[in-house]
């Protein structure tokens, strides 16, 4: 692929960028702050976001949107779930005709209840065959180590898919190409709240049997919510849905995850986001609307309540493994 | 329930008796050697198999089978895979008549290729609906802890699983019934061969991202497997599958995963038999059989492939990680 621009320098955006020049790919890394451009420019380093990675050379900086977008075939949008609407909104000017809009990140926006991909075609104002999604087992650091991984890439244009794959394929970093957009990004998103359940029990002291029960019933309310939104219930078995969601609860990398932990032993939320340098975890805001979501379309999700709950309305986390572990016996479905 | 019998006092046949006793059923548990027989009667503790657990009271120990097996409404088997033929023909003259056979073994019988409800089925003659099976993530020190478990008992006769579905439910296990023998069965036994491949990933350095690949790919081969033989998928989706998965995997309690990493960091099959005082991993002896059966029905199986041809082929566990990396990139399915 000619060029692709990668818009936002966190951990998940600058680890992708440099799987995209590690395939050959010329990489235009966008970051918000000078210094961030500056650093990864001078030093092809990181150090906020991905330190100890050394930058490849064909991986160029900068803090100018305009420019990390002139002539790219593909650009990768790598900023939080809730600031998507309002960065893409700045950029649309600045889009190639034609290129590809890829999506990074993970979740369900509040108030609008859209998918991450809705949100782009929505504010781009293209057709859904331009919008693709990256979902996988996928934790920056051990892919900035170049650790071997596996990723899907979906797109409802087949060509637009493979063409991305092949702009990311390379010894360490293996993507496997799909067709179901909404499979992926359910399972992309309700990964993080289930994290956060995972955490919390982690934190109440529970162990492994525990933390596969939240994971086996929270893949179990994701596929229900993905089956009434017309997911294959395949690809949340697969890469995008198990793989990304076992990889996200048990690394001790996930900040999902060690957030859930200070929840489970006691911190308040202000108190975990303190511990946080005062980021939030992404799923203690998409909790919030993957639940309204399950709610307009009819579907139970009694984790991502729980998680909920005891974000925001202040319910102390055992209720998580009372509703897991509650005292009446039934069949398994 | 009357009395259950738990024939078998390792880790597993302990811990299982102990919910028995814990949820009300007088529970008698017989051990291979006197002398654990005997600090169980004396000290209410099976210090070699489940440390630091106190017995409950109305759990008596024997090594008399003749003496567990009296009266006993339901016959829990808790021997390794590759022996249960050989206790339950021994037992079999003393098998109360009517009384549920109920195995918590895990594995594929090597020269036959049976599941263990077949294999009891043979030996004990009786009708496939006295047979039953317990499976899900029950990691057994866990269990011993007390920690919130759950699990699922499969039974061609709901009655029967009920009934014993009753005699282990307590504030800390909780039991689902399934119809789904074969589905439960696969799931325990692939698992522990997946178990070793994690291992051994872990073991050559590889981190989460690898591990949540090869238990998502592990898992559909498990399916596939399934399939083949008339397994329902939402079983292998369920607690005895994924559930059961991701506890052997991520725990750093499993034998299987264990016995996995010595032999990716370098060691020989003896080797880590011997590390493992002289015990090898349950998958070292199922994947053989797994992947004769998978061969019969026509089903491939790269990891399991894999996995026994480091174990008896002396391959480098490398070609495992090669394998799921392969450079050729494809569709998810």
């Amino acid at each position: 692929m000619d060029r692709v621009a990668v818009l936002g320098a966190g951990s998940w955006g600058t680890a992708f960028a440099k799987v995209l020049a590690d395939s050959g790919t010329p990489t235009a890394l966008w970051a918000r702050r000078d210094t961030v451009a500056d650093e990864i420019s001078t030093s092809r380093v990181n150090s906020g976001y991905l330190p100890g990675v050394r930058l490849p050379d064909n991986l160029t900086a900068t803090a100018s949107a305009e420019q990390a977008l002139d002539g790219a075939r593909a650009v990768v949008l790598a900023v939080p779930s809730q600031t998507l609407r309002e960065n893409l909104a700045a950029w649309r000017p600045a889009l190639p005709p034609d290129s590809t809009l890829v999506s990074l990140a993970k979740g369900v926006e509040l108030g609008t209840l859209k998918r991450m991909s809705e949100v782009v075609r929505e504010v781009a104002d293209v057709p859904e065959d331009r919008v693709a999604v990256v979902s996988g087992p996928n934790l920056a650091r051990e892919i900035g180590a170049e650790q071997p991984t596996a990723t899907v890439i979906a797109c409802t244009d087949h060509d637009r898919a493979v063409e991305l794959q092949r702009a990311c394929t390379n010894p360490y970093f293996r993507p496997y190409t799909n067709t179901d957009v909404v499979g992926c990004e359910l399972g992309g998103a309700c990964k993080n709240v289930i994290a956060l359940a995972c955490g919390m029990a982690a934190g109440l002291g529970f162990g492994d049997n525990t933390m596969a029960s939240i994971i086996t019933r929270g893949l179990a309310e994701t596929a229900r919510l993905g089956a009434a939104l017309g997911a294959d219930p395949l690809t949340l078995a697969g890469l995008a849905g198990l793989g990304d969601l076992v990889a996200t609860c048990a690394s001790p990398l996930s900040r999902n995850r060690t957030f859930g932990e200070r929840l489970g032993r006691g911190d308040t939320l202000a108190q975990a986001q303190e511990a946080a340098h005062g980021q939030v975890a992404e799923g203690v805001k998409s909790c919030t609307s993957i639940h309204a979501l399950a709610a307009r379309v009819g579907v139970d999700m009694p984790i991502t309540d729980g998680v909920r709950r005891v974000c925001h309305d202040g319910l102390d986390p055992r209720v998580l493994t009372a509703a897991l572990l509650g005292r009446e016996t039934k069949a398994e479905r």
